[in-house]
């Protein structure tokens, strides 16, 4: 396993340089920034995950922690996680706990619809979460936070995240989420009651100043931008849904969450476990996965609104095929004398990593990665088996996708009694 | 008219005196803080409300447009129109061209429910309000901002606000309201849909910048008493009342507003009126009243928290007689026989200014008035009138809030079509 990870500590090398007059950048990881940072030649720096993982205060996932998630579910871990791809966690062991002794929990995850058509990287955490969902039985909240990406942008009207929405619904519900068990909300449409209760319990309790530490907010921003810290963390709590969960609130206030996110995220959900049991509320647990690099390499995430950053869920077999050939970042060598010479670098190179996220096979991987870096691979070789693996990916997603009705957006959207395994049981239909 | 006129320039005299070494504070009036002013010596102030109304940008209530006022709707203006007590207002000469083309609009005005029980200060606006509800047969929404006070109150739980919110809706509602054409409505319950769509709206227009300057707020506040003003200003916009107004969009959003209120609300609505029509709603207009002073003198407003400050909706008549009799700062001399020497102060006398406020016969308020400032009438004499008042205004309000049974609330608590008159139709039920 250790072979196939991820090389997080890529940037190691350059924390022991003395910095001398430069143009280098810090690393900066927030919601709304994402960058491994530059080094004093001004090249473009990998994200440093364990750095971030410690000033996080998070807890990377370790072998024996992987071991117990086997032995408890009876499932063997998911490439992401053999991989480092997911990473860290906080508390994961008391969910663990809850399966051991049949106790109920729910899963939270979300997406800020920015664009009528998801791509690669947002499926990274919709694809963990199903297989996490088939795994733990566990129903599953979905936040469409389409009120933030409008307050965030001054580009996007009310009619476009509207619309958003309502296509990257589809999207998710394309990637093969159960409807017995998942419940998908815009927050435009759900927020008020009972959950707009728990948002200004936690508003409450956050400050400006806070926000600005965390975020990299200032005075110029706006009061949505700010007080959407709230919302995001209001979903942890599972009073937050009566209709899922009924409404005895003591009983309810006994289910914990378990969030599957992007690292990036982990901010929104430090202060929400700080207060929880204030609240008399649990705790919610986190599992964080690292980005999906962008086209252009390592360092960055794919971005919806780069176009040539980032595969999109429907591009079509030929348009892939043309962004990995032309834009994906190679770790090989200029010419393929030099590659069968030298060999190529497969930390570097960004179709070697796409192949990490999406390619199943173990062992397959271990021989690419030994044939790319003897040498013995080119990387027009090294790319077509990306672009096939791509190509399958979308094409499975898309045909999916394609069934997915407006009755069927429409189901998944109403708030409604959701079936889940452990001691506390829905209100069933 | 101009001699029953509260005196709103009291402080003038000291705008000329040159500033020595001293202890003197400047006037603050800001929704969460009221005060006149301290002098070099210590005295404290009445709010200086000429100085006030400039500074906001509002524009005083004319002679001019109080007789336009009586000549479009027939009807004499209010003795708090007629005393300067509701002084001044932006726009509403827009509300009476309306009125006088048959065209609609709605009424709009709240109460952060921070008490069991409403005090007679909190029942001067809404007097107003309901007397304005009968002249222009307008519909009214009342917003109980209970999320507001939640978040701004260390002190008070989420139990409490809903106790008060209940509690203070049915004091509303015994002021004297028409059911078919009131909507009461609770913040906590009622935040969400077009309502919620609207204060993201707003919310993405209005900087943190912006509310420090307006509020007095700073980066130690919380991120929902900084959102909250987008909550407060979000009900200015009939779109936000579909179930009032209908869904057809463009015909709701050319029903303006007018905001009877006190003036220290008026700062929720500048960027309100700022940005509305780049929304493409209609700017509301504002009427707005001065304070009803507390117990303890003008330079200062009656306080829920401060129990011998205010006449509580609840106090019995020899509550209310102890109160005067005992607190109501005078504005006479100390002993009868320099009272009928020098007579009294009636600017600074808590007892007249309340008559001011209650009393409905003009002559009998002139009468009193000259009696007083002669020394023919002294101060025992003049709180025996004011008491009068008091428990009569009172006693007629208990006798209606009696009446209110907990299926009266929930009926002017419900979200439903308004009866209304204008060119713009409610959905009748």
């Amino acid at each position: 396993m250790a072979e196939l990870s991820l090389d997080k500590t890529a940037t190691a090398a350059h924390d022991k340089t003395e910095i001398v007059q430069s143009q280098s950048k810090a690393q900066i990881v927030t919601p709304f920034d994402v960058s491994g940072g530059v080094d004093e030649s001004g090249k473009l720096l990998p994200v440093n995950y364990d750095k971030l993982v410690a000033e996080f205060g998070a807890t990377p996932i370790s072998p024996q922690l992987l071991e117990r998630f086997e032995r408890v579910t009876g499932r063997k871990p998911h490439r992401f996680l053999r991989r480092g791809i997911v990473f860290s966690h906080r508390d994961l062991n008391k969910i663990l706990d809850r399966y051991e002794k049949g106790q109920s929990f729910f899963m939270y995850t979300g997406r800020g619809p920015s664009s009528d058509s998801m791509h690669v990287g947002h499926a990274v955490p919709f694809e963990f979460t199903r297989w996490l969902q088939d795994v733990f039985d566990a129903p599953l909240v979905v936040m469409l936070s389409d009120d933030e990406k409008f307050m965030h942008s001054q580009k996007i009207e009310m009619d476009d995240v509207r619309r958003f929405s309502r296509s990257n619904a589809a999207d998710i519900i394309g990637l093969g989420f159960d409807v017995k068990k998942t419940f998908i909300f815009s927050n435009l449409d759900f927020v008020g009651g009972a959950f707009y209760e728990n948002m200004c319990r936690l508003a409450k309790k956050i400050t400006i100043n806070s926000v600005k530490g965390t975020f990299g907010f200032n005075d110029s921003n706006n009061i949505g931008e700010f007080h959407f810290c709230a919302t995001q963390a209001a979903s942890s709590f599972a009073t937050s849904f009566p209709a899922i969960f009924g409404t005895d609130r003591k009983k309810v206030a006994s289910i914990p969450c378990l969030i599957p996110c992007a690292i990036d995220q982990d901010p929104y959900f430090r202060q929400c476990r700080e207060h929880a049991e204030k609240f008399k509320f649990k705790k919610p647990s986190l599992i964080h996965s690292i980005f999906l690099p962008a086209l252009q390499g390592p360092g960055s995430k794919m971005s919806a609104s780069v176009e040539t950053s980032a595969i999109f869920m429907n591009d079509t077999p030929n348009r892939i095929k043309n962004k990995v050939n032309k834009y994906a970042f190679s770790g090989g060598q200029d010419t393929a004398e030099l590659q069968r010479e030298l060999g190529g670098n497969t930390k570097a190179d960004v179709s070697f990593q796409y192949l990490t996220f999406f390619l199943e096979d173990d062992e397959e991987l271990a021989r690419i990665k030994k044939a790319y870096e003897s040498g013995e691979m080119l990387t027009g070789e090294l790319k077509a088996l990306c672009i096939k693996e791509l190509q399958a990916f979308v094409k499975d997603f898309q045909e999916r996708r394609a069934k997915v009705t407006d009755e069927v957006i429409t189901e998944f959207m109403t708030p409604r009694p959701l079936s889940f395994r452990g001691d506390v049981a829905a209100e069933k239909k």
